[in-house]
């Protein structure tokens, strides 16, 4: 399972952008790691919200990959982000986790924290759906 | 207004990243452009939903601002992105119009358009709120 | 289409004692009205919010029932409401509208209007799943 | 507070209607429980959704108004419901749980279980906002 989250993890385009890390995975529960970087800020400074969304959106889409079938792709059905605070900080944990699995849907609760801040200041909500036999589509 | 926006615009290193462009700026209603980039794609070879979502962000927010007063700046409060297809295109259409304003928040709807393709692959719900007075939040 | 969308309504409870009218229906749209009733108010005295979402709910499940082939039932995966002014008036009315239907999944909008208001006092952006063969699902 | 918590939650027809039972009120938690009743059911014989959103929100609403100061009053901005199974059994415990409070804007979760089952059939994310000094809106 960790080497199918891995695999598809280094194919995304966009985690190599943002210099995202996975720091852990286990069966339903994934963390990642992202750094600020001025190439990713909104007008004030901070932390874009979308890059945020992107890393939480892909901690909750192998959180829930962990726990789907080997043939099973994942793709995000949809998702909502609560924005608590700016993402200030220099460097941001993200973690997604299972609420609960069903035979195709599976959703996930994700988490953003900035540096030593035990608040979260983002928090997600999202639905994913494993996807079977479409060409073109797997991991 | 239009002033604003843009200046506001031209301050987010991730708009730039991503190399998205302002098409269109109305009182209530922002649309943007954006290229597929092998930069930001996911596991499949798609751009990911990330991307699309930080454009879609921005759309809304920026509708948002067109229409609070001079003195305002804006942040996202949260906001539902639907994924309907994935983001299989070259050039991407994104728009963010105001559904309601109140006295500080604002409630948007956001589409997103691949090529010449008429229905929405992405559609996005979102709340943003006023900010006044904050240190080192304008625009 | 019709009779289908009209038996499934007529088996749910909730729908007979909120007291609630199928106004409309077309194939991707259904309008439903509503009447203020003091025993579905919240703490201020307007319309609980939970009985504006019942409806937005059940008129963008049959907005995707209508589009479903015949043999399929309807469940509501997830849905987000934007509350944009309290639920003032005396009658409403709720329209639901199918963004986009994929082969199990559709995305609908509903909003929510008071008496002769224009501007919807509620928004709603919900994802529904067509179900096929499953023991006492149908409709 | 539970004081205020309790007045306002009694002056809430919707909740009396549906038969809502406060079981637990703590600072930034609460808890209540709902029965099945033919009269709020969907047309499988379930629980409507809109009946568990109800609670949900109600739910939710009052753990963000245990955590604000006592002139404010509490509206519901927005929530996102998924469920996750459909709402099967007899007596239902419902929660809400603040995640992080701003100066206004409270954003809580909230879950649904079934009978003694430990996994929620339905959870939400929400955005509640204080309202200080608004005619005719307290508690």
């Amino acid at each position: 399972m960790l080497a199918r989250v891995r695999a598809s993890f280094d194919r995304q385009g966009m985690m190599a952008t943002l210099g995202v890390q996975v720091t852990a995975v286990e069966p339903g529960r994934v963390e990642m790691s992202l750094r600020h970087d001025d190439r990713f800020t909104q007008q004030h400074g901070f932390l874009h919200a979308g890059a945020v969304a992107s890393v939480l959106d892909t901690a909750c889409g192998y959180a829930a990959f962990s726990v789907m079938p080997p043939e099973a792709a994942v793709l995000t059905v949809s998702y909502t982000i609560n924005l608590l605070a700016p993402a200030a900080g220099e460097r941001f944990t993200i973690t997604g986790d299972v609420v609960r699995a069903g035979r195709t849907l599976v959703v996930c609760r994700g988490e953003a924290f900035a540096d030593d801040d035990k608040r979260p200041f983002a928090v997600m909500q999202a639905t994913m759906t494993a996807v079977y036999g479409k060409p073109g589509i797997s991991g």
